[in-house]
């Protein structure tokens, strides 16, 4: 029976998981797949860590030298995350002849280009289903399943963390520091969490799925970038009420005018199937111009999920005898033919601030009306939730506008001078 | 470039689709795969199908014999549904060295071993991506992303037609009939409905899907089937009220105690993601050992998506040298150690047609009791929908119990000779 021997570097959660799937399912991976894939050593100088999941003191390296020269090796599964050492780990491995699998979106993001510059050079595989949506199965959807067609447009709900926490706002009527808390009490948020709350996290997995799915490097940073922290509870009530859930939106869209990514707090329209994915699952939504639309729905992130992710890449590789890579030229930056839309079209919702008199309505409406924004919806409840300011607040919704225009229509409304400020302003995806 | 010649057999719908999404994508596919995928020849008696697409006369091959023996065809797709000719054709095929993309789901579940072996013999691929859930990627997630996991369930939407129908009745309050009516002139549904609404696509498909899952052969016909035909408009409606949504389920588990496979109408509680997957669209929602839960939704028949999930196979086929087969010895029946389960646990919505007199409600229950089915809520409203039979119906919601408790509580219930009998016994899914 063939033998693959793996390393792994870092036992953290999704490397904990990944050894404890790898060990545990050897002997049904030795039926189902014909071989014998072990854990020939990890890289983690918490030795306690590696003690812990019962790995004998000889396969513990302590530097990367040890695991690029262990010819048992065959692959190593880089999962420590961040840029730096594990940039020059992978390298190192894939240049002694390892294939890499790895669940590092930053790195991937970032340098995917130069890692799959040099698993090619070195003809070596180069996998990393695990960077994005943990264990849902997108990555190999889009190399091998989806392949055929041209993808339109994808919207995900990529990052578990802020999803868990506007999951509870909307849930649970709390505030974005009290869902925060609890979160990180959970440990679905980290300490210092803004890689995840500032929209970051979501940036680089939707860096990394653009440009699978529109076959041109999409650099996170041409990527339209904005965070949930601003987000009250008072707009996430009012959301509920006329009839959306607030999401954290990863958007591509591939048109004829130019591609549009960007990731933002949004309100999905409640029977959308991104509307009902709550908690800390996620989901990706894709429209294909033969499939139609698609959605793949699972697990984020966690030990076991993505280390399911890791390991399918694993068993991919030690069965698979060709290498594939990129169907695109990888690069650092996007094709120079590549067009960014940064002026996009969305429907708006818009709370503003208002004084409880006559003609306030009509003076906001003609500033829109003068920005070339029809309303499509306009609410205000007498008996409704007040905002921050002790308002009861006047909400209108837009139909389909340029994002310039509300952006115009906001400044104009605020340098009204008069009583009506314009208090938030939310995309809208139906 | 590497050149890969393809040839469709039968273009009906998803053939049609098929050729179009290959002949318009062809430029795309050279640029993005590095292949020329051409349509060499294809096979179809309606030559006037043929001329519509705009093929060629010197393409439109009159007998199998014409493909088998043209050597610049790679790649026979097989579209023409059914068990024969299909399965000697697609032989011929293997035989003649070429491989083969099917979304025949009968042919696959009924014969799919026949096909593997052969394609084994003869060293070529055979893909079925397209014989289950139309655009939806569930195969190649099972084979090559969750392929770690240890898949412990699987419940399905598998069957358009069906998910059509029933969302139809629940939506618009409409019979069964007057629904099936619609989606035959949609054309959702054939004129001889039956292989939809008795449950027999989804029962190949299951099969196909659960063999995969549970890496054993699980013929079809050792999976439970009840079709929809005899679901009420009242019982969708009650249903609707206590918060369920009616589905055509393909439920396949994997448990310590066997294997337990069963197509028929459920409850699927709302708030469940198979609850809001709605019209002809489909979804699989798995559970695995590692990834958790996972669901992959889309459309699950139709020109393109299913044209979509061919065209996948066929570019992987294109561009993979290494032929890979089931991950388990693929059989006529299942292992002998595979102990199916018949006696499957459940909830489930007993419906009565009971006198509204005192003593009838604890009647029913002591007889429930005797059969170890606990009771976990009673409805019965005064101004509520009336059944079929005029009357004010009892409706009662159990815990999880044995499918056989729940015959021996009908049949003592029915035998009673009193007033009260059962009318609907539907499963609940929560």
């Amino acid at each position: 029976m063939k033998k693959v021997g793996v390393a792994i570097l870092g036992l953290g959660v999704v490397g904990g998981g990944t050894y404890k799937i790898l060990t545990g399912h050897r002997d049904f991976y030795r039926k189902s797949y014909g071989v014998d894939i072990s854990v020939e050593a990890v890289l983690e100088l918490r030795k306690e860590r590696a003690l812990a999941l019962g790995i004998e003191e000889g396969k513990i390296a302590t530097n990367i030298e040890e695991i690029c020269s262990n010819p048992e090796v065959d692959i190593v599964v880089e999962v420590m995350g961040g840029v730096e050492p594990a940039k020059s780990f992978a390298l190192a491995a894939i240049s002694a002849g390892k294939s890499v699998v790895t669940s590092n979106k930053e790195l991937v993001c970032k340098f995917g280009h130069e890692l799959e510059s040099a698993a090619k050079h070195n003809h070596v595989g180069l996998f990393y289903e695990a960077s994005c949506v943990g264990g849902v199965p997108i990555i190999r959807a889009l190399l091998d399943n989806l392949q055929g067609n041209k993808v339109i447009s994808l919207m995900g709900i990529i990052n578990g963390t802020t999803n868990y926490i506007l999951t509870r706002m909307t849930q649970d009527g709390i505030s974005y520091s009290e869902a925060l808390k609890e979160a990180q009490k959970l440990g679905y948020a980290e300490a210092n969490p803004s890689s995840d709350v500032e929209g970051f996290d979501a940036t680089y997995k939707l860096s990394i799925l653009s440009s699978l799915c529109f076959h041109t490097k999409i650099p996170y940073t041409d990527i339209y970038r904005e965070g949930i922290t601003q987000i009250s509870p008072c707009d996430v009530q009012y959301g509920k009420r006329i009839g959306y859930a607030i999401k954290l939106l990863a958007i591509g869209k591939n048109t004829e005018k130019g591609v549009e990514v960007r990731v933002h707090p949004a309100f999905v329209k409640l029977g959308h199937p991104l509307a009902s994915v709550n908690d800390s699952f996620n989901a990706v939504y894709l429209t294909g111009d033969s499939v139609g639309e698609v959605m793949l729905y699972g697990r984020g992130a966690g030990e076991l999920p993505t280390g399911s992710a890791i390991v399918g890449d694993v068993i991919y590789c030690a069965t698979h005898s060709q290498h594939r890579y990129s169907p695109f030229e990888n690069t650092e930056k996007a094709k120079p033919s590549t067009k960014f839309i940064k002026n996009f079209e969305s429907a708006y919702y818009i709370r503003l601030s208002a004084e409880d008199k006559a003609g306030e309505l009509s003076k906001v409406t003609s500033v829109l009306s003068r920005n070339g924004i029809s309303v499509a919806q306009v609410v205000q409840e007498q008996d409704g939730i007040r905002g921050e300011d002790g308002k009861v607040p006047l909400i209108v919704v837009t139909h389909e506008t340029y994002e310039d225009s509300v952006r115009r229509a906001v400044e104009a409304i605020n340098k009204n001078g008069g009583s009506t400020t314009v208090a938030t302003v939310i995309r809208v995806v139906s």
